[in-house]
C-alpha cells in the first residue's frame, strides 16, 4: 500500500477506508471499463456520496493509479525476492513465472484492470512503462538462462518471455476462485508446460515435421 | 466465406463488397468496443450512407455474426484438416495449435474481435458456445494424447487445453504483422514452448522445488 493509501486509510471514515473504495472500485471498472465508469456509477454502487469519495481520492484517475499500482508493486515485489535474485538463472526465472501466477491470483481484480490499459491518459501510459520495466526483467532472465544453457538457444528471447507471460496473463480470462483451483496447482500447471514441455520423454519427435507447414 | 457474404458480394455495389465492408466495421469495432460503436459511426467511416451498409446487412448484429463466424470457421477448418485427423494424437494437436497461430495471423482483426465477445446478446452466447465446441475438441485431443502415453500424466487436459490456447490467444495482445515476424516462426516458438519446454535436457530439474511455495 503507498503512502497516499496508508493517510487515507487512517483518516477514513469508518466502514470505508481506502482499502474497500479500491477493491468496489475496480470491480466497477473491470465490469463497465474503466472510460465507461463515471463517480456517479461509483457513488451508486459504493452507497456514498461523491464528496465521500473525493474525501479519499482526488479523482477518478487517482483511484486508477493506485488500483493498477497495487497490482505493479506486488508484481516488482517478486523480481526482489531472494529466489528470484539468486540461485541458477533458470530457476530465478521460473520462480518470477510460478510469484506471479500467485499475485495473479491474489490480486485477481487489480491484474485484470492492468492487463486491459491501453495507454489513452498519463496515468496508464505509466502504467504501460512499468509494465514494460517488468517483462525487461523476464526477457532478461531468459536471456540470461540461455547464455548459461540451461533454456534451449533455438527459442528469441524476446518472444519467449511475451509467450510465457502470455500464458500466465491468459489466466485472468477464466480463473474463477470460487471453483477450488489452487494457485500453486496453476503454477505447477504453467511451470510443467512452458519448462519441461508437454511430451513425454518415451515420445519421439520427428524434426522435419514443424517446418514444412509454414503459413 | 458464407453463403450470406456471397450473395451479398454477388450484388455489391462496385468498390464495397460485404468483405471490405466487414474489413472496416471489424476495426471500427475493436478500436472503440462493439457496444460503443453506432451504425453512424460505421457510416462515417465507411464514407457510406447507413442505408448503403443496409443493403449488405440487416444490423449491426448480423456484421458482428458474420465477422465472428469467419474467424470460427476457419478456426474450425483447421480441426477437419488431414494432420489434425490422423497420425498420432499428440502430433494431430500440434498441427491444430500451429495452424490455430496462422488463423489467427492471417485474420487477426476478426479473431481479435471473436476473443473479446462477453455473451451479452445473442450473437455473442452463439459465438461462445461455437468457441467452447472448438476448446472441446482441442481438450480431446490432450486427454486422448495423455491416455496414449505422449502426454506427461501430471497435467489436467482441460487445464492444459486453457493453457495452450491462452498462450496462443495471447498473441492478438501484441503481434503486429507490418515487424516482420512470421505466422511460421510464432507457431515454432509456441510448439516449441509448450510440446519439449524450455529447459534443455542438460540441465537438471530439482523436483522439490516446485510444491514448497504453494499461494
Amino acid at each position: 500500500m503507498s503512502g497516499n493509501a496508508r493517510r487515507a486509510n487512517r483518516r477514513g471514515r469508518p466502514g470505508y477506508d481506502l482499502g474497500r473504495l479500491l477493491d468496489v472500485s475496480v470491480r466497477v471498472f473491470n465490469e463497465r471499463g474503466y472510460e465507461g465508469t463515471s463517480m456517479e456509477d461509483l457513488s451508486r454502487r459504493l452507497g456514498i456520496t461523491k464528496s465521500a469519495i473525493y474525501y479519499h481520492v482526488s479523482s477518478k484517475d487517482e483511484l486508477l493509479r493506485l488500483s493498477v499500482n497495487r497490482a505493479l508493486d506486488a508484481l516488482f515485489a517478486v523480481t526482489e525476492e531472494e529466489a528470484s535474485t539468486t540461485g541458477k538463472t533458470i530457476d530465478r526465472l521460473e520462480h518470477v513465472v510460478r510469484r506471479s501466477i500467485e499475485v495473479l491470483v491474489d490480486e485477481l481484480p487489480f491484474v485484470t484492470l492492468l492487463l486491459r490499459v491501453r495507454g489513452n491518459t498519463k496515468v496508464e501510459r505509466q502504467a504501460l512503462t512499468r509494465r514494460r520495466e517488468f517483462d525487461q526483467v523476464v526477457s532478461d532472465l531468459v536471456k540470461q538462462a540461455e547464455a548459461e544453457g540451461s533454456i534451449r538457444p533455438d527459442v528469441d528471447p524476446a518472444l519467449t518471455s511475451r509467450l510465457l507471460f502470455g500464458m500466465v496473463n491468459s489466466i485472468i480470462e477464466w480463473y474463477k476462485p470460487s471453483r477450488g483451483l489452487r494457485a500453486s496447482q496453476l503454477a505447477d500447471a504453467v511451470t510443467k508446460i512452458a519448462f519441461d514441455g508437454l511430451r513425454t520423454s518415451a515420445d519421439e519427435h520427428s524434426p522435419g515435421d514443424s517446418g514444412s507447414r509454414a503459413g
